[in-house]
């Protein structure tokens, strides 16, 4: 059997949720179908999450939200007329969406999150209404009743280990399980949401619980991009790629896959595929544990923009036993993850994401960094970017650096910082945000334009 | 007036030792000479420090080390004698010695210390004799009478605040003054060694101190060179750098100069000069707070075998707040300090010294790790190289890294690890330890060569 994901575009209309049916017609073995909430259909529409979002602060904020609630019903009964469904199901998210609103609206973050996560519930009741109505056997599976118990952190719920062994039990489920994505049930019994990309998550977890042969994860690209087809013109299509290289590829910017989302899917060892709702026929990306690498060692490279540097200077900071502990200590007090911590002999540098800093923790690092670690200087740069080549092949290839480094002068690339060392799969380089797409361009040209692969 | 620091060759002999006294009657501004220990006249001789650890450890073992004791007296008499001096400096020596042998035994590190401090004391009493005796006014001072206090920390003293203001009424001694090298007194009054290179670090802090106008460091050199001379052949001459590069440089394994013993001159904005004892003509090494740099964007390349790296792996660890510290404070509670700490997405490697490793030591760190952290994998790799090109205009040239990873791929050296982006004056290789002579050779071939130069 296989577990089927489909994102918000795929369920964003009656048009597409069509072709979602089609898609489990097509192949018996898909038996457990995630759904996300209705997306956008058009570039400039609002996402039902972010409808339900405004219907959240309306009711908080002025304790009237009608109008608000009538325009997210609006886009459930267009796609229910759509699917040629009666009213009954209308009625029934209504009656949901009322109830919700009903909810105690003194903890804000709790009511905000029981209001986003209506919009894959309601998804998923209409959904399975749908494929019954053409003799699908759809069944909505709630996943509080499926047993999906998770942490009580709402915005990064994760999954408790006893709820592999309720899930387990959908496989005996009769039928098409149609389970709404994006979030679980604290053992209290609140509705706890995922992080972002919260959809997948649930996808994959229930792929892992139910030992699924494949995990699929629906979307509208055809695969995976060796690049941001946005910046570079007609990127090639990644055909097999490890876990590995797509969880180093979406950290450093691919925005297919919440990297999270693939520890259940990697750790039960259940393959993963990227496909197009709107071109099933296309192979897609397959994602799996291990592959061969012999034509080019680099598979995909990544750019991200929104990180800081914080740096430090102190004349022998080398000889000070516990200098970068304590530094990393104040970062933790602050809740600040870093991502990379350079260091020369007197100076250290922490990079970090930007949307981690407020002004305000601006302003306490640095002054917790000049105080406990009596520095000779510390400051904040804003305004670095990061490009990530990534792939299996490149530890066991000479010369990545030299061509990577090489392109990247050639671009006028001012390298600021490069991450090698670690990761065997992964060669990154910090730079100025201005010059990203540049420099992604020149590295796709020197790693991947025909011209290099024939050499 | 200028404070210069004779090395342990500069006073092995009575030969030597003349040069030594020419020098000082060529400049009458130097006025204050700190000595080291008589080192070695030809390469399998023994230095006196070491001739005199085997007193001590004599003494320490069986009781009985009056043959050790004449071992050294020997090397006293031999030059008294070539210097044209009577027995009575000789005399004076024994006495000291004798006296230091009825120490309290029962610290042995206390003991070895105060037995080892005695070669450079004892030297500076037979050249501040010699001194006298050719009409040049030398006069032994004592580091306690001096006030040259320092923290109780054997072997890695520091110098107290406080030491500066005493020492800086050594301006107003009439005469040349000898001073020993190598220790200070802690306030309690007991020999206290500096670390490695403590001879070094006496002159900085004397230079410091009295203002000196210049710290020369006479070794048996005529210059720093930009690469290891044993590796390179003939390779170029360091006329002007930057503490900043000397530090840099001799972090990576420049023997020329202990890094921690710039701090004082650097503090104090005294300028160094590194000198010839045997050719005193040549200009030598200057280190400074600024240099222009228009010619060479790279100043030097050193290389320094022992390292290690610790490599740790799990899943999902960089959602892991406070990982980093919590790896970094199990070395720290092992006193084991870290170098780099390169990191992916899943792993991270902290490159270490071998020398801070033990067998004992490598289990606890590897136990706690996998206890404390829970990773998925941990294992301490050794054999690898640190390879730095170090210099002031580096950060503000295009294409280093590109020109560096390069050369180093047409050796055939596999990178490792690349260190870029903290310090703006250096640029580190981490590769493996049977490529560091070709990984030099390359390197130097690409930045010093005069093709390249020309170009």
């Amino acid at each position: 059997m296989k577990v089927s994901k489909f994102g918000g575009t795929s369920v964003a209309s009656a048009e597409q949720i069509k072709k979602v049916a089609n898609i489990i017609q097509n192949d018996p073995k898909r038996k457990i179908i995630v759904v996300s909430a209705p997306g956008k259909r058009f570039e400039s529409d609002i996402k039902v999450t972010d409808l339900l979002i405004r219907l959240a602060e309306a009711a908080l904020n002025t304790g009237e939200a009608e109008e608000e609630l009538q325009v997210v019903l609006a886009r459930y009964e267009e796609i229910a007329i759509g699917l040629g469904l009666d009213n009954e199901i209308v009625e029934v998210i209504e009656a949901d969406l009322r109830e919700r609103l009903q909810l105690n609206r003194e903890h804000h973050e709790l009511f905000l999150d029981q209001l986003k996560a209506s919009g894959e519930d309601n998804n998923a009741k209409l959904i399975a209404a749908y494929l019954k109505s053409i003799g699908l056997n759809g069944k909505y599976v709630n996943p509080k009743e499926a047993g999906l118990w998770v942490s009580d952190e709402p915005g990064r719920a994760r999954i408790l280990p006893e709820a592999y062994e309720n899930l387990k039990n959908l496989r005996a489920v009769d039928g098409v399980i149609v389970f709404p994505g994006f979030f679980g049930y604290s053992k209290e019994g609140t509705i706890v949401t995922f992080a972002r990309g919260g959809s997948d998550i649930t996808g994959s977890i229930l792929a892992a619980a139910t030992h699924a042969e494949l995990y699929e994860n629906f979307t509208d690209v055809d695969s995976v991009f060796a690049a941001n087809p946005k910046i570079v013109e007609n990127p090639a299509k990644i055909k097999r790629m490890t876990y590995r290289e797509m969880r180093e590829l979406s950290y450093a910017g691919f925005s297919v896959f919440h990297d999270e989302a693939l520890m259940p899917a990697f750790r039960h060892s259940v393959p993963v595929c990227i496909k197009n709702t709107n071109n099933p026929s296309a192979p897609g990306t397959m994602i799996i544990a291990e592959r061969e690498y012999i034509q080019n060692p680099v598979i995909g490279i990544a750019a991200d923009k929104g990180f800081s540097t914080i740096y430090v200077r102190k004349y022998l900071m080398n000889r000070e036993l516990g200098f970068g502990r304590r530094l990393l200590q104040i970062l933790e007090e602050e809740e600040v993850s870093y991502e990379h911590m350079p260091s020369g002999i007197d100076d250290t540098s922490v990079i970090i994401r930007n949307h981690q800093l407020t002004e305000e923790k601006e302003k306490q690092i640095i002054q917790k960094i000049r105080e406990q670690l009596e520095v000779d200087d510390v400051f904040i740069e804003k305004g670095f970017a990061m490009v990530v080549l990534v792939g299996e092949g490149m530890h066991n290839t000479l010369g990545i650096s030299a061509r990577a480094t090489t392109a990247l002068t050639k671009a006028g690339v001012n390298i600021e910082m490069i991450n090698q060392g670690s990761s065997e799969v992964s060669l990154g380089f910090g730079i100025h945000e201005e010059d990203t797409d540049k420099a992604l361009r020149s590295l796709y040209e020197e790693f991947f334009s025909m011209k290099t692969i024939m050499q």
